[in-house]
């Protein structure tokens, strides 16, 4: 959806000192800065619209401390997610963020990222302690005070908070102190197939009712299960699909399976099956994470585009049969993916990059998906940004005060409006 | 600790175009704004250090919106915590955050506030999902845009957490969208005594290290043991103490309670005794709301006052050691309680409102305690806020930048410095 435009230079610092250096150089200079994680966002994030230079921060890659104790970790910019759980993986702990592709953490801080587990672990807002930033002059900050890692506080005005999903437009972030989990006990996946949506979503209402601590819950429509049958060789149902995951104690998990069963029984599911094997459980969840190129394959040669939207769980099953409709008016090849614990789900839309008339189709489409979630208090966007696409959705979103005062916030902090310009506002 | 100062005048709006019309009003005269809502803040946040008008909201306690499907609910700033429990009672859900005292939800949104549950459902910046904010100059601001309470959004600057804390100065909340929970099934509480500080800490982080879900876990020192067998007329035995509670189905409790028991027995527990009935559990947690009660009876005729610490939890027996040899030494009398789950913990100091030098002593033993949390990476409030009394130590807490930072907030918002003057910054 969104062109590449190429900045007029790249730079790689080797450490914080580069970056303030560099970015205040850059200010002084009117030079757009432009904080590059590892280029999977899915709104033009990194896009240069005005030029500029390109902050690579891949080579900022040490995991600086580690403190199991207090269940938390310092990481800088260039260590992705799965880098982190590699080096945690003899320690007891984990962290469950997981927007699949594997992402910079900054990166996934700097974009509000969540993903499968947020359900039960959060987002990334929930499990970020603390940031160091670059601010576009120069100035270092550390949002909750330097090496501060506690649990909770009610100090002063939450930075933290502010930083996270700004999109690299008010700094550069250089740190991040995260917070850690236990790594589950014991796991146990399954797959569930409905008559229909409202089947699917009234069973997971009534999950998150009945305080069942699901760590997963992912919802695929009948083409996208479609799809990833076939691309990643699976053999479920063609039909509305849950996928789930439970984490904990050997007889919590059990206890946990029982009645997740009998809800969606109750809900006229067709058919449960479970993995508790880590084999058969991981070619699930990888199938899961595959999504997108499973869609990719459905038409060779296009390109995807995912809408966003989030809403009010109690409204997901008319939201899902509109977009469903609107798809089929529309003509667009299209699947349903969805983190339907959280009311999100996204659209995954194919399109040929040359035929501008389908491009548009897919913008009004996702432009009509947008106002819809609005209507029914939702948001345009659950996890990947405003980038470029969503910023009149964003004005429709919090109005005009809420715009004006976003505003007033981005001016005070990068007056000049230098900090990848052109994104979020 | 902070001597009253009474506004010179207060207004009691009946709803938000009024707060609306008055905040105008005073904003083009110069006067300061003054939100109030229960009174029950312990850092000064009410008081008029230069007069102006007290806006009494009490008036405004309806519950206008309860989404059960949703989990959800939107409450005006004269509704309590307790006040929406028992609105909630037959619903299955409820709201967690307990911060004990009987504060507005509004209120504890503006302190940050948190309390005995927020080990497992999190402080209630957790469960803010979207506030009504009168600005100063009388403009509305819906934080999430209006009407919204999706579960999780990455649309734009976070402005709900930035207004989260900000103690009434950088705006008049005057409804806020609450996350709520699905009521426990079932609940278990539990006392436990241990021969010394470091056995009943090392247990809480045992236990959440095995990732038991445990709903509430309160540390009592021998003193405030002892303070609270008699004023609730307990039973316990005299020594360090952790007060439990486990939410969840009569299986999944039976486990906790077991992995409970073991990991305490390893760390040298002398007593366990479990309170299964409702009648006993009350008057526990009854005995545990009651503390600051039980110690001012310590010294009839005296004030007290809690400090309000948050360390990372590893640092937690060094500091309560040194906080236990530093009360011995300055001679005061206090007692401490502490939301050990989280790191944070209160001293309440006793002390004769007539005597300077005492009160002298409180101060320097309160900031001393402070300045041991900064030294171990913690905060200097958990979650009673800065008020009045702790802006010195924010300012060591956050750097120069940090404060900065947050000045160019306060008047990027309130460029009249005229909400809520002398408080945090
Ligand atoms: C197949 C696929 C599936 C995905 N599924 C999900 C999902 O389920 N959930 C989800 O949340 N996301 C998902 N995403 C989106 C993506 O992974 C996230 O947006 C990710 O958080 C971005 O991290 P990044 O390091 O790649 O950032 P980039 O793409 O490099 O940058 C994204 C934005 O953040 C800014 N930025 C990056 N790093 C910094 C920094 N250090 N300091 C300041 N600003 C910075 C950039 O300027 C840009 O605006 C998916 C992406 C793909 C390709
Ligand atoms: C015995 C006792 C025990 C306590 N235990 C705890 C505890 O365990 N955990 C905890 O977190 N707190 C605790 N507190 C502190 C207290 O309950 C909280 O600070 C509470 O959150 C304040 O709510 P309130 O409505 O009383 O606010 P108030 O005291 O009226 O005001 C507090 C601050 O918030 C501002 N404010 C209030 N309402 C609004 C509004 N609508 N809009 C904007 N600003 C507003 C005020 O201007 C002031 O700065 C305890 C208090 C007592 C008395």
């Amino acid at each position: 959806m969104h062109r590449c435009q190429p900045p007029d230079a790249v730079v790689w610092p080797q450490n914080v000192e580069q970056v303030s250096q560099l970015a205040a150089l850059c200010y002084s200079q009117g030079m757009p800065i432009i904080p590059f994680g590892t280029g999977t966002g899915l709104e033009g994030g990194v896009c240069a619209v005005q030029g500029g230079v390109c902050f690579n921060l891949t080579h900022m890659d040490r995991i600086l401390a580690l403190n199991t104790e207090d269940f938390s970790v310092v990481v800088e910019p260039g260590v992705t997610r799965k880098a982190l759980n590699t080096h945690l993986r003899d320690s007891g702990l984990w962290f469950p963020v997981d927007p699949g592709a594997d992402a910079s953490l900054c990166g996934m801080a700097a974009t509000g990222a969540s993903g499968t587990n947020a359900v039960r672990y959060g987002t990334i807002r929930d499990n970020v302690l603390n940031l160091e930033v670059v601010l576009p002059g120069g100035q270092l900050l550390h949002t909750a005070g330097q090496g501060r890692h506690y649990r909770k506080s009610a100090a002063g005005y939450n930075l933290t908070g502010l930083f996270v999903g700004s999109e690299g437009t008010l700094g550069l972030i250089t740190a991040a102190t995260l917070r850690l989990h236990p790594a589950p006990e014991t796991t146990v996946a399954a797959t569930c197939a409905f008559p229909s949506v409202q089947a699917a979503v009234d069973s997971t209402v009534h999950i998150l009712q009945a305080a069942v601590p699901v760590a997963r819950i992912e919802f695929l429509d009948e083409v996208m299960m479609d799809a990833c049958n076939r691309h990643s060789k699976l053999d479920c149902r063609v039909a509305p699909t849950l996928f789930l995951e439970f984490h904990g104690s050997e007889q919590a998990l059990g206890e946990q399976v029982q009645r997740t069963e009998e809800i969606t029984q109750s809900n006229g599911a067709f058919h449960f099956s479970w993995a508790k094997e880590a084999e058969e459980r991981s070619q699930l969840w990888a199938a899961r994470h595959n999504a997108w190129y499973a869609a990719l394959a459905l038409r060779p040669g296009c390109k995807g585009y995912a809408t966003d939207v989030c809403v009010p769980i109690s409204r997901l099953p008319e939201i899902l049969v509109q977009a469903k409709e609107d798809l089929k008016a529309s003509g667009l090849t299209g699947t349903i993916v969805g983190h339907v614990g959280d009311g999100n789900f996204h659209c995954i839309l194919l399109v040929d990059p040359e035929d501008t008339e389908e491009l548009r189709r897919v913008e009004a489409f996702a432009q009509q998906l947008g106002r819809r979630a609005l209507a029914l208090h939702g948001t345009c966007t659950g996890e990947h940004g405003i980038g470029l696409g969503k910023r009149q959705l964003l004005q429709e979103e919090v109005g005009a005060v809420g715009i004006e005062t976003m505003r007033q916030l981005k001016a005070t902090l990068d007056p000049r409006g230098l900090m990848n310009p052109g994104k979020v506002l």
